[in-house]
């Protein structure tokens, strides 16, 4: 495919699984979740029953540790009827704050890429999630003397895309959003006219996927950070 | 004492309990949470157990809903000695869920104050909490279109105050912050250099008491939000 990046000005990095690891965090928790549950219900049944709760919480509780939390609770009473016991739910509350005070662990050539491209572009970071743990990750990553502003979302679609580019004075032509999400960092940006850039991580959340049919073919699609140094 | 806000170009408004009630919700929670562990402590300790929990999760889950509720299910778990019901946890988690969709309640003469204050000065919203609560609160209150901009911070501590109006080129001799907290919305504006005005509400969080010592007396304290008319 053709590439043209030379009317962009500003870079939107994602950063969960973009800059740094996460959805790996929680698949694992998902495991440890599963084997406390074990004595009700199978590791699949578990996994759907969690998901399920998630969905059912997302309007509430929004994206984030601490309703992932809530949802594993939720779920750990129903699954087991009312039995769970109380040092279950005790290990539960651990297991997530493990999560939150999990150290940062930066992908492969974020930090050389940055370097590369400061200074040249305005680099922004636009992550939807907790506020807190963002500020938070961001803090521990190192990486905040390369970003110019620093948005949490509450949510990545067109409208929230739209509003922060008029806020921040950003013209649409000049924006590049480069992440891991096709749903979330891809297709709404390349619907308000930007462009993006598509680098997948190798663990994606349902909730993120994104059907075959609906999948579009206008946005570079790489295999690692690095190798957008190629075209920027 | 003597008040001149004639430089004042752009009114920061504080959210929870300036503009609308919340103090009072979490008040009423906490009321609910001790019947359902009066069985184990007296109320009274049962509070004293709940705010150490919640200062001692504070740097972990931040402010807002979500953490109190797990801050409560971590303190009855305590309390109870792990011999807590998992109905009673169910019943925490529909306590909290209550609190995040109750409707909005408007103080006194807010929606007056806003509707004679736009035009003439630039007025954002500066709130800290969860970022998906505060943005749903906003739209349920109907008073979106008077804002220029919503910011949800993390922190109100002088740094956070320094880098937002940076951000939004405001100028510290031109900014006006108006909120019912002396801690988070009076003393750190006037550090840095801007103004302030102190609103009380009827309740306020342990969390956010200010010892007598360190009050100070440089700003404007008034009984309700539509005296800030006479002012301004």
């Amino acid at each position: 495919m053709e590439v043209d990046f030379s009317n962009i000005k500003v870079i939107g990095f994602d950063a969960d699984d973009t800059l740094w690891v996460n959805e790996t965090y929680f698949r694992e928790t998902e495991e440890r979740f599963a084997e406390l549950l074990e004595e009700y219900e199978t590791k699949n049944k578990v996994d759907q029953e969690l998901f399920k709760m998630e969905m059912d919480n997302l309007e509430l509780y929004g994206y984030g540790i601490k309703g992932f939390m809530l949802s594993m609770i939720e779920s750990a009473l129903d699954l087991s009827n009312g039995k769970i016991s109380q040092e279950t739910i005790s290990k539960i509350l651990e297991l997530g704050k493990n999560m939150i005070a999990h150290p940062v662990e930066l992908l492969d050539g974020v930090e050389e890429v940055l370097s590369q491209l400061v200074g040249r572009y305005r680099l922004i970071v636009l992550t939807k999630g907790d506020l807190l743990d963002q500020e938070r990750k961001l803090e521990k990553s190192g990486l905040s003397k390369y970003f110019h502003h620093v948005e949490v979302l509450s949510e990545k679609k067109e409208t929230n895309y739209s509003n922060l580019l008029e806020h921040l004075n950003i013209d649409v032509n000049e924006f590049l959003m480069i992440g891991n999400s096709l749903k979330s960092d891809v297709l709404p940006i390349l619907n308000i006219g930007a462009k993006a850039v598509h680098i997948p991580f190798h663990t994606t959340w349902v909730h993120e996927m994104v059907p075959e049919t609906e999948q579009v073919n206008d946005h570079l699609k790489l295999n690692g950070l690095k190798d957008v140094l190629k075209y920027l």
